[in-house]
């Protein structure tokens, strides 16, 4: 059995639990390697991976004897075996933030036991990064910070939003990345406006503000990066660009092991209130296998920063229907700071169509 | 108010609901037209979509007076306010089947009202595609028959399944497509026999096997395609490839309006069970805003099927570590028969790399 899972083990015992049905992709991908559907069935005596035929294949080829994980197809299974699994057991764990109203009532009914919230016990796991993981995330930002360079020198006239979205991808995907981390926003104009904003067939014009957030997913880890670059010869919102950057360096300047993320945010919030912009969005996140990790960087979040977590930063400012900016980072919480892992330049930069 | 929300009133009105609270993007979109983060309330008297401010830019443009919808951004409402909405009311229905366990409870909390399954009450109500709907299906189906006919061409020798993968949706872009319906099964020689393959370093080879199973996204709507083909002059696997042709011209063949689902997949069942090939998943399902809606097609299946659904079709045989075969195309159910929506060729097909 892996450290993961020993480590779970001890942490449901530790809440009075006699095992755990874990159903959300992420946490059976963190526990047992696997990347396919299906639940997987923490027992006192036993560990068994509930899958499908069009799985049956993959999962096999995966879990060896050391894992300690039998595949099961779900058709081979009676009701009988479902009530045997957790037979003698008083308290079971789910994943009520991932588990539907519909299946934890097919869960009571299938495993007859007594079925109790865990609070995000193994994202709790995920908070801290492996040095094995760590590094994973590096390499997603390396090549996030390579696709940047690319894209912002080989933008040609007329290209629009979805077309400079694509080529991100095509070049993460050339740089050994296995995909997106999540939909590239590419936003110009009064689009930027709208922090989520999708890519649409506008052309990026002379005299766009131009917003680009990305991530790159490489073996299964997240990186998250946003630059806002100014097309052409234009100084126009450098104070507004001027107090986004200056937010982003005095939040991660507290940025370390053991800092109070409620006192950092807080404080970023004063400097919004005071400057009047509105605040359109949270400061910032947790990321690795999946891009939105716990903690979240909220005022309201009491646990501290700690070594090895990986956080992205960031601040924005928007007015609606004119433009937006925004300005992020991954970095890797460190005993004494943090280091930033993507790394391009994030002076106030003008581009030049190709 | 739209039609769509009108026949929904009066579908709660006869489930003796007084409103409901619709979570599941799809649902949201299909009502609304919005594609935003969001809830969407239906009370006796309003309809509102909480949002927050990231979306509510976007979505007060996609609104309009007609839709008589009101975006509220969820900072600026109280917990009185939520209350407020369900006031008087004694049964108001939940998407169980989207909602977490953890959504349930918190919506118990906020609402205050008595929370009740709607047994997929949207869902049915996407079973039936309109005009609008089935037209815009029609154009991801011809994009996805293009983007076919371009890839099995512009193969060259050296390309791995991830770089066909990517090919095929760069193309379907190119074509107008928004994106992909789901992610591309490129699986060749061996991998082809997990039917949920993810695209690998693996070049493609002279003598593999090749499937593809892809679908391309059309203003929100889904196609669903797959062709397997022979890469060289070979014609192994011939007789497999002839039973996985037949069942689906078999089944489809019985394909109309009223049409018995659990008798033709019984029928197919039996023909498997005959030929000594194991079924590894379902030989259908429907779609459109969502690459699997309702009604599955499954022996299960009680409803017959009705003029103007869209289905997919998708028998397969698979060998484990040999090879896999899949034939997959997108009908439209019609009064008479069934029109296929994806027109490309299905004879056994050998394919020269260039």
């Amino acid at each position: 059995m892996n450290d993961r899972l020993k480590y779970l083990k001890t942490q449901l015992s530790a809440a009075g639990l006699d095992g755990m049905i874990v159903s959300n992709p992420f946490n059976v991908k963190y526990l047992t390697g696997l990347d396919a559907e299906g639940v997987l069935i923490i027992a006192p005596k036993e560990m068994i991976f509930i899958t499908d035929s069009r799985y049956i294949e993959e999962v096999t080829n995966v879990l060896t004897i050391d894992s300690e994980i039998m595949a099961v197809d779900i058709r081979s299974l009676s009701s009988y075996d479902f009530e045997n699994f957790f037979m003698l057991c008083e308290n079971v764990g789910i994943e009520e933030n991932y588990v539907t109203y519909a299946d934890y009532k097919n869960y009571l009914e299938k495993y007859k036991v007594n079925l109790v919230e865990t609070d995000n016990i193994i994202e709790k796991q995920r908070v801290i990064k492996s040095e094995d993981e760590i590094s994973k995330i590096r390499t997603a930002c390396t090549i996030t910070d390579e696709t940047f360079d690319y894209i912002i020198h080989n933008i040609k006239k007329g290209m629009t939003e979805k077309e400079v979205a694509f080529e991100i991808q095509r070049y993460m995907i050339s740089r050994g990345a296995d995909g997106l981390a999540f939909d590239t926003i590419v936003a110009s104009g009064a689009h930027a406006s709208m922090p989520h904003a999708i890519p649409t067939d506008k052309v990026i014009e002379e005299g766009d503000v131009l917003l680009i957030d990305m991530g790159a997913k490489y073996q299964g880890y997240c990186s998250d990066f946003t630059r806002t670059v100014f097309v052409g010869n234009t100084d126009k919102y450098k104070e507004e660009y001027d107090f986004v950057l200056n937010q982003q360096k005095q939040i991660s300047f507290g940025f370390r092991d053991n800092a109070n993320i409620k006192i950092l945010i807080k404080e970023a919030e004063r400097q919004y209130q005071n400057a009047q912009y509105s605040i359109m969005h949270a400061f910032g996140h947790s990321l690795g296998l999946y891009i939105h990790e716990e903690p979240r960087l909220r005022s309201n979040v009491d646990n501290p920063l700690k070594e090895n977590m990986v956080v992205a930063l960031e601040p924005g400012v928007y007015v609606a229907g004119k433009m937006g900016i925004r300005i992020e980072d991954t970095f890797l919480i460190t005993k004494n700071g943090c280091e930033a892992l993507t790394k391009s330049p994030k002076e106030y930069t003008n581009i030049e169509l190709i």
